[in-house]
């Protein structure tokens, strides 16, 4: 994957901070440029936002974070970026005023996205002198968690321009959507905007509240579209008559009486006020900073539902992250911790809330599943990663000990480590402990053996002498070690049996 | 809760069906009529979706199914139930026919919905004899997964018929939402049609394809929309300064060219082909069954991440599912299997695509999850069930050990069984047993110790005598049960050790 070396950002409000936080999480460093007296407030408040959600999001190694540095000029922040993303406040004049300063400022191949959700590239690049590496590059709320960026080219951008910034996404987890002709507001605003005047009519009309109409998405057509858009949606209720027999009799609807309510509702205060009330009424006293947390917890139990989705292969939006792990999983194989004389601390994470009971404790099988991450990464340090396991051999766990010593609660930071007791041709013995991060007490431990198994024949063989090897010389540096508190034992063993 | 005790479903197509799943898995007869020669397969095929769509979607007990009755005439299915749901073709004049024919032939008490998605309940019930009683149940499909049902009254419905519609649901999975005001579409087609018309315009004018149109929707706000609607939505990306700031701020937008796309396209042959030529190339050759079964999976990861909302407590569409959960574990406690001298069966239920890796195989720590969910039941079995929990006493594990002697697959149906070893003051000496459903396989043993605490005082505690002679009683009879093969090993222990 083509990586963005050093990204700027210019304008850092909830839009620009998103997409600051997306870079800064990938390993990038960022410069940014925002003369608002609160900036760097508004900035750190996205980022401690987005450091919680992926922590939730994902157990897969995250790259040290990159550098973030505010900068006195627009100049100092865009010099030596590759990609450069403008989203200040959304005015035709003042946009093509910034983009022109950045033109001039920046290295001659940096790319130049801009977050307008709606004006035309074209109008955007009039000024610049090399307007051919200006695109829209419009993404969605809350950028570090929704993958979506619409990427549309102006009449004097370049072919090799969008297909540069089509490939830099991926590395950020992003997935971009290059939409073929600039027109107002693209795709998504364009559907968004459409439901957004009726459903200010339904409100205008007193037809139901802005609660009522929240309910009637989330509880139906809002979950079909977080997996499956409008037309693969339509294509399966249509049938095996199929798609064109499916639109043959929806044709008729567009003429019914339900489609004439085309008019544009006059926002004025009175419904200004009265939308006002009715999401006061909604809220029931949550304050934004916790519909903020519960949306991203919502959004990051979606997404991982996804990553299990099409038989464990990912779908959409989840094998998107999928993805993004696997390559995460690859740059930091590179780094991972070197054999030491002590167990190997092998994953670091938070307590997510997919994790815990409803009293914020963590779940019994969650204590299992941070065991396996850590055998996981053990076999990636030994290599017997993903690529040894898609060629057909693996290491399967065929008994597991666990004792619960402590509690780990919701958002709770804990790190896990691996003591490998014993190596032979087809079997590691190994011992994890759960520690709270701040104080390092052992909040659990799982014994484990694994069987070296070929998964085709269904049957456990040596295991190669590479890898044995390499396991050896971590069971050799850790059998000084003493043997752990609990190894060996029982269900039910007195401590001193 | 006020449950149905009968239902009966006039029109059985893919709507119809979802509405007999749904009373069928909640354990309530349905009688049906419908005169399509082939109502009886289709109807077959939804509930065939909707059984293995259940069984991932929770491991609580459903109900015994209730009882399918086809009936020759509409009179013989409607005459003794008190909901009667019609689901015919979506003409005004058939349905009034049709509901004048059930208005003739039903209890005087009846509850009788209508399926239509646009009609209005005044024109519906203009011809009935008794028109106070026929409402609108707009349901979406799969009917079977999305809860959400629009409840609207005609001018002549009373209000004891909407409030005993909107009481009805929760008990088979179902969220009401009742609509203020009659209006043709309601509010969620309004909604749809929308954005449906303003998609045809994009396709038609090659803006995008359906691809990615879908893709613009389920990479971003689709992702939104599953867990919260579009108002508050908004209200937090308004931020701090609130809603009336925010529709202050995005008011001029309405003006703007992006909202003047409101006319209505012509679906003519032309554009009818080109949809079904982009959505013949998105379906990537997949068949309508394989693009429904990963449709139903997301959905059910999708419900179950909600599940695990708001810090364990449940959110919208997840919080309904847990409550209706509680009240299925609540109406099996009274059918609850009896003491017997062999282990309990408390668990039975199938490999959930959230479940598995990438191999189909179900991962490791999930066997943990099911043994947790057979500790839960004999727990409940004893008295020691959620609202002892809530009361501030409760079972906690401290020891596991799993020994894995099978693999579980994806769909495989399995059950868990549960011996009881001991039991004393503080403490359950457990065995459970996951099995394959159909040849009875062991695939995985667990061993748990468990220890009785108050949980606010956060230590361990003698059980209450009620307690404690409900599992004495289970280990006695279990007490002349061959020790289980496996029970106090620890890990690499040779098999005659």
């Amino acid at each position: 994957m083509i990586k963005i070396n050093k990204a700027a950002c210019v304008g850092g409000g909830v839009i620009g901070g998103g997409w600051i936080a997306r870079f800064l999480l990938a390993g990038i460093d960022v410069d940014v440029f925002d003369p608002h007296p609160e900036a760097s407030r508004i900035v750190g408040e996205v980022i401690a936002n987005a450091e919680r959600a992926y922590a939730m999001l994902t157990g897969a190694p995250l790259p040290p974070r990159g550098k973030l540095t505010f900068c006195k000029t627009l100049e100092e922040a865009v010099v030596d970026a590759d990609w450069i993303q403008e989203s200040v406040p959304e005015r035709l004049d003042l946009k093509r005023n910034v983009l022109t300063q950045i033109d001039a400022a920046c290295r001659p191949d940096a790319l130049i996205g801009s977050s307008t959700s709606g004006l035309l590239p074209t109008d955007l690049q009039r000024d610049m002198q090399f307007p051919d590496r200006l695109f829209v590059a419009h993404p969605y709320n809350p950028v570090y968690l929704l993958p979506l960026v619409e990427i549309v080219g102006g009449e004097k951008t370049s072919h090799a321009t969008i297909k540069a910034a089509m490939e830099k996404l991926p590395p950020i987890g992003m997935k971009g959507v290059h939409i073929a002709k600039e027109i107002e507001a693209f795709v998504g605003d364009r559907l968004l905007e459409a439901l957004w005047r009726e459903a200010l009519w339904l409100i205008h009309d007193d037809i139901c509240t802005v609660e009522t109409l929240d309910d009637v998405i989330r509880y139906s057509f809002g979950l079909r579209w977080a997996q499956m858009g409008l037309f693969q949606t339509y294509r399966i209720a249509g049938g095996e008559a199929g798609m064109r027999h499916f639109l043959a009799q929806f044709g008729p609807c567009l003429a019914w009486p339900w489609t004439k309510l085309t008019d544009v509702v006059d926002l004025d205060d009175a419904l200004v006020e009265k939308i006002g009330q009715q999401s006061d009424d909604q809220a029931e006293g949550r304050s934004i900073r916790e519909l903020e947390r519960i949306r991203d917890e919502n959004l990051t139990g979606i997404l991982q539902a996804l990553k299990a989705g099409d038989g464990g292969k990912g779908w959409g939006a989840g094998k998107l992250l999928k993805d993004f792990e696997h390559s995460l999983w690859a740059g930091a194989k590179a780094a991972e911790q070197p054999k030491t004389s002590g167990p190997l601390r092998l994953v670091d994470t938070k307590v997510s809330p997919a994790w815990v009971d409803y009293n914020g404790h963590m779940t019994e099988h969650r204590y299992l599943q941070v065991f396996g991450d850590t055998t996981d990464a053990l076999l990636r340090l030994i290599g017997a990663g993903l690529s040894y396991v898609e060629a057909g051999h693996s290491y399967y766990t065929v008994e597991t000990h666990i004792r619960h010593l402590g509690e780990a609660k919701l958002g709770q930071a804990i790190y896990a480590t691996c003591q490998l007791l014993s190596v032979d041709e087809k079997r590691l013995h190994v011992f994890h402990s759960i520690c709270d991060a701040a104080s390092g007490e052992v909040l659990a431990t799982g014994e484990q053996m694994l069987l070296h198994v070929d998964s085709n024949a269904g049957k456990a063989v040596p295991a190669p002498p590479e890898i044995l090897a390499e396991a050896k010389a971590i069971a050799e540096a850790h059998a000084s070690l003493p043997a752990p508190d609990g190894a060996g034992r029982h269900v039910g063993q007195r401590k001193q049996g």
